[in-house]
Order: structure tokens, then sequence, then C-alpha cells
């Protein structure tokens, strides 16, 4: 490989050099002074990533976990939740709640496709009507699985709506803070993440943040808990700690990875994460490539496409490995017909432009006809206009500063 | 502080240059060919650390995770369980037990003393004779908050006795590796470690591995699960994965403890961890220090000792601080009344010995009249001892190279 590699898979995403140094740090005692000024900086920080004025906790686990205790913290046995699965993270959410004995119901949407909210409104009355209205609502912000981001706020409207009690709990994990989320204006309930997505850290720390409303749901919920018990992790918070040792040196490299995020500002990272959504997608259509996604949902953090023709994903990811290209393959049923390129975390539009490059190279060796240098221009152009229209799109969120 | 920070509190333990060096590596694909040959690499090296044939499994959580894992994968809500509590672990290792639902009955120890295997047998017949016999002994290894190893190879021969169909659940994680620990040859069934305590790594990773009988229990095991499900663990094992994100980085760091671990070997890393626990008690006790466990059963990872009359703990860590050495306090009951100095890990004889030199130093500032160098000279000469004496002492387990 003459290049470094270029790891463009949504998660774990490449790390700033400063990230990395941090992550080498020394130890400390995760009881003493030096982490609990730390775990204040870095949580006061994620606040304004998460806006909400609720408490973020930090648990040392992947996003998984932190759906776990999503859902064990503030359900109970027997309770009738939807599920708005749009792909695999959707699934696993409802996974989780069939295992701690939830009844769900599946409002399940075709691969590359957004919910839409009018149908997950549907879906609720009619669960009202049949005697068991829906006590919370699962729903994925951005499918990595898929590509595909949800329209989050009108979904959050219509649950409002037509289920007003229903919780609604939220798998941000590859989606906040690269793409515009709300958790108060929004009136999200639980909202999650993991370090090893838009916060440029290596996985260990996932992170969850309650409403109100939904600390109110954990006094009545009873699905058992322990290692995820969010009352054990509040309270140890008052205190400066973490209930259980935390992944310290994720931390190390959250506090760093933080400081290069507050610098750069949302409005700013939001529209990058634009600009390399715009540039993959152009470019991988240059290629004559079919993307999975419907063009209005489209992620702006991971773009899913179907394998070309007679390309296997095994011979693909070889040829692009053997150039210094990591992409990530298809999951669950889209396994072996699709690929994806991540463009979340520290990645820049000359990133994607470099990726496009390289793939050409690579599906020419694969005997695909390709015209040289196309793709990477129209990645290039993509980035230009997004860069452009910067001004003129619909304005992301100010920053709380 | 003029000194580096010695950070002698029993996890995390302190870090050796290569390790820091391999935690700040660049991010791979958690699904791709690297990780996969880390995470064989790992996982067949720390079989040799369990001394056992079973697989070793890599969870991304701390230690408490592991605990979790070992009770919800073998166990169903009202069971009949036996916690052997010599402390604050035991503690956990039960609380767990009764969040998910089994009928705990406790054999409570004295702090400082650790279990008599004939108390626990006879726990066991009363259990059996009261109808309700223990589907599994929950059994701390070596109690971090007191400092005191369990006769463990006793106690597992005794419930073997006693109760030959219970599972024996051990929480291994601040002994294993550091203290000999035979998980095959004991017939225990399910040990867990963490990645911060003899591993000489940053927390984030626990390790576990369940014996024949414990695999066939987890399919009678009816406690949900999800994150911590080891049939998940397992399957994912099977293609060189974990099933959740893990924690790449201090999975690379793993990997490089583990070449200083295979490097020094087995022996010698017991014997060293017994000379430095022998040097922090030695050194302890010249100062005039009342040891809290007793001589036969205290540990050599972590040794815990009575705050001098008139001292409060909040002025000792205070005075040791500013001189560069942290201590860890006392916890639950003892909080406030002992304090613990950890030698787990990377540690050797004159770290305790530089150790005792700070600890005379505050403790003079504190008041107490303290005989200069008394302290490091007895932890001294306790070290020399103790490895004079390391081939005729009780022979530590041989590698199986």
């Amino acid at each position: 490989m003459s290049d470094p590699v270029q790891l463009r898979i949504p998660g774990p995403t490449p790390l700033p050099e400063t990230v990395r140094e941090a992550g080498s740090r020394q130890m400390v005692n995760h009881r003493g002074p030096e982490f609990k000024e730390l775990l204040g900086r870095v949580t006061t920080a994620m606040k304004k990533g998460f806006r909400t004025e609720s408490e973020v906790l930090i648990i040392t686990s992947s996003g998984t976990g932190a759906l776990e205790a999503a859902v064990v913290n503030t359900l109970s046995p027997g309770d009738s939740v939807l599920s708005v699965n749009i792909g695999v993270f959707g699934d696993r959410f409802a996974k989780i709640c069939r295992a701690y004995g939830a009844d769900v119901t599946t409002l399940a949407v075709e691969h590359g496709k957004a919910a839409d909210p009018s149908d997950v409104g549907a879906q609720l009355r009619e669960m009202a009507a049949d005697g068991k209205p829906a006590v919370a609502v699962l729903v994925t912000f951005n499918e990595t699985s898929t590509g595909v981001t949800n329209p989050l706020e009108e979904i959050a409207q219509q649950i409002h709506h037509d289920a007003p009690d229903a919780l609604i709990l939220v798998d941000a994990v590859s989606g906040l803070g690269a793409i515009p989320l709300e958790m108060d204006a929004w009136g999200l309930d639980v909202v999650t993440t993991g370090s090893q997505k838009s916060w440029m850290v290596p996985p260990g720390l996932a992170m969850v943040a309650l409403s109100p409303r939904a600390w109110a749901a954990v006094e009545r919920s009873t699905m058992p808990r322990f290692y995820f018990d969010l009352k054990l992790h509040r309270d140890a918070m008052a205190r400066g700690e973490t209930p259980w040792t935390p992944a310290i040196s994720v931390a190390f490299a959250l506090d760093e990875g933080i400081k290069l995020i507050e610098a750069e500002g949302y409005p700013r990272i939001f529209a990058r994460h634009a600009a390399c959504g715009a540039a993959a997608r152009a470019g991988l259509e240059a290629l004559g490539i079919r993307l999975l996604a419907d063009p209005d949902v489209a992620s702006n953090t991971v773009t899913s496409a179907w394998l070309p023709d007679g390309v296997e994903w095994s011979a693909l990811t070889k040829v692009c490995r053997a150039r210094g290209l990591v992409l990530a393959g298809g999951q669950g049923q889209l396994t072996g017909k699709i690929f994806r390129v991540g463009h979340l975390g520290s990645v820049t539009t000359d990133d994607i432009v470099r990726c496009m490059e390289i793939l050409e190279d690579a599906l020419a060796e694969l005997g695909l006809q390709i015209e040289p240098g196309a793709s990477a221009r129209a990645a290039a152009q993509a980035a230009a206009n997004a860069n452009d229209g910067a001004t003129e799109r619909k304005p992301v969120f100010a920053t709380t500063a």
C-alpha cells in the first residue's frame, strides 16, 4: 500500500493526531481530581452536542450498550413499544426490547427509505385502537446500515401528536454531532451516541441523555439492570465519577476530540459532513453505481451503494484494501449486495475525492469500464457546490457557545 | 510534584511505555483482517492466563460488566445462589444477582478475613437442607476492597464436595494474572477479569471464560440479556469479531501488554507480585500502621491498612498527592477508615520502596512520629527476602508456554 490507509467506514473513524496522543496518556485514578475535572468538562460539552439541558451520562460500552441502557431504564416487561425500523440498527433496538420482555410492534420500512411520519402516526393510532397504546417509540436517527437519515423532527412531532405520552427513544449513535439534532426542542426523551462516531475518538464510550419525562419513567421501570443502571450513573456523576471503572484512555481522547469540535463549531461541522455526503454520492453516481438511499434522505455520514453487476464484495474490498482504502460491506439482508462509504468525524471533501480516485482504479482492475477521473471530478464539483451553497442552505442550529 | 506520579491504586495500573504507544495507534476496521488477527492472538494468549481450554471472550465494559455477564448468562430468576461475601466486590456480585431476580443467600465474612472453606460447605449443606440447594456460588478471588485473597482452590474443592451441581462463578478481576489461579484444574465455571488490572492496560475491556458446564447452563438460563449475551459473543468470536464495536485502542494496548507478560512469564510475574506485597506489608508495619488483612490471606496485588489515629484520609491523600503518590481510599463501610496501596501490573519492589519513602515523609508532615528511612528499609528487606526465598516458596504453576 503506497498511501496511508483511508478508513472510510461509518465508525470507528480516523483519529486526529492530537486525539491519538491524548489516548496514550498515563493512567490516573478514576476516582481522583483529574478525572473528575475531565468528566465535568466532557459532559458539559456533550450537552451542547445533544442540544439539551439534561445531564449527559457516559457509559463504558459500545453504542449498543447505550441502546440497552435506554430501554432497560425506562420500560417494563409487557410494555407496548413501537419500533420504527429502517434497517439493521432499528432491528437491533427492537431486539433489545424483546430480550427484556417488551411487546414490540414493528413499522418496517423498505431499505433505503426513511420512515414516513404519517405512517408512524397511523401505526400509533392503530396500536391505541387495539388497546395497547405505545409506551415508547424507538427511532433510529441515522441508520448506518442503509445510509438513511430519518426526518426525526417531523417523526417526533407526529408522535407527540398521536401518542403524547409515548417516550421517544432515539438511536442517534452515527448521526449526532454530524447532522443537526435538537434533543430538547424536538422533545426527544432518550438520545444515545458513541465515541467512535462524529466525536473522532476510539470506540469504548457511549453517551446517553434522558429528558425529565424519561427520568420520571425510570422510577416506574421494572426491567432488570445493573451495569447499565442509569440512576447509579447519575448518582456517581454527582460525585464527579462513573459507577464502574471507565475507559479512561478513551475519555482522554474524547476530551481532546471535543476541543477540536468546539474549535470548529457545529455549524461548520454539519456543513462539512453535508459536503462530504454530497461528494460521495456524486462520485459514486459518476462511476455508474446506483445508490441505495433515497436522495432526499441520504445520510451525510455514510453512503450506501449497490455493488455493480458482477462485482463481489470480497473482490471489491480486496482491491480497495490493496490501495489503502477500507470500505464497509453490507449488513444483515444487504450483506453481499451493497457496500458503504463512511464520511463521519475527521473527514474532509478532499478525503472523499481521494477515495473516489482509489475506487475508480480498483473498479477498473475488476474489469469495469471506468472513465478515468470522472468520479473524482464529480465529487470535487459536488463538494464545491455544497460549500458555495452553504449560506443558502436550511440553517443549521446555532451552538450555545 | 518533583517526581512523576506514582499511581499506587489497585487499578487502573500504570501503563508501560510500549502499551501507551500501542494505545495511540490509528483505528482499523473492527470487522477487518487486522482486528481479527489481533483478537485471535489476544484470546489465545488469555487462555494461558486463565489456565483454561475454554474460549476467553472479550467484552467492552469494566470488570463489573463481566460479573453481570457471568450472572445473566448462567442463571434464571428465582435461582438459589450462595454469595461468599468478603467485601465490596463480593457484595456487588450479589447485588447483580438480586437485580436479575436470583434468590441470594449471603455468607458474610468479617472484613480483612478470607472465607473459610468449611463455612462455605456448611452453608451449602444448610441451603440444601432448606430445600433450596445452590444453583451457583459467587466467589471473589481477590477482594480489592479489603486486600484479601480467598483460598479459592480449597473453596472450590469444598463446593464440589458439598454442592457438586453448583456452578462456581468467580470474580477474578483484580487477581488473575498476578496471583496463581487454575480455572480448569480447580473446576471453576465462570472466571472474569479486566484489562486495567494485571494486564497493564487501560480500562475498557473485560474478559470472561466459561467451562463446558457453564455453557450448558447458558442454554437453560432465562435471565434477560443482550449486550452481555455471551452466545452472541461466542458466535462473533467464531468469525474473528466481537458482536458490538469493541474498544479497539484498549485491544491494541492489550495485545502489547500480553507481549510483555509472555516475555516475563507467569512464574516470574507471580513472584514479583508476592515480593511487592511482602514489601508493602513490611513497609507499612514499620510505620506503625496496622494492616487490615489477615497476614495468611493478605493479597499480593493490594494492601489495605487502617488509617493511623488522628489521620484523616482526606489529609493523607492530599499530602501524598503533593509528593506525586496516589493511593486509594477505603470503599463501602471502610470509607474513611482504611487506605490501600495497589501493587498490581507494572510494578516493581523498587516502586514499593519509593512509595514507602514518600509515605514516611507525608505522614511526618501530618505530625506522626516517624523513624526516617525505617519503612523503606523494611520494605527493601522484605522484598529481598521474598526474592531469596522464591525457589523455596510453594511452586507457582507452570505456564503452558
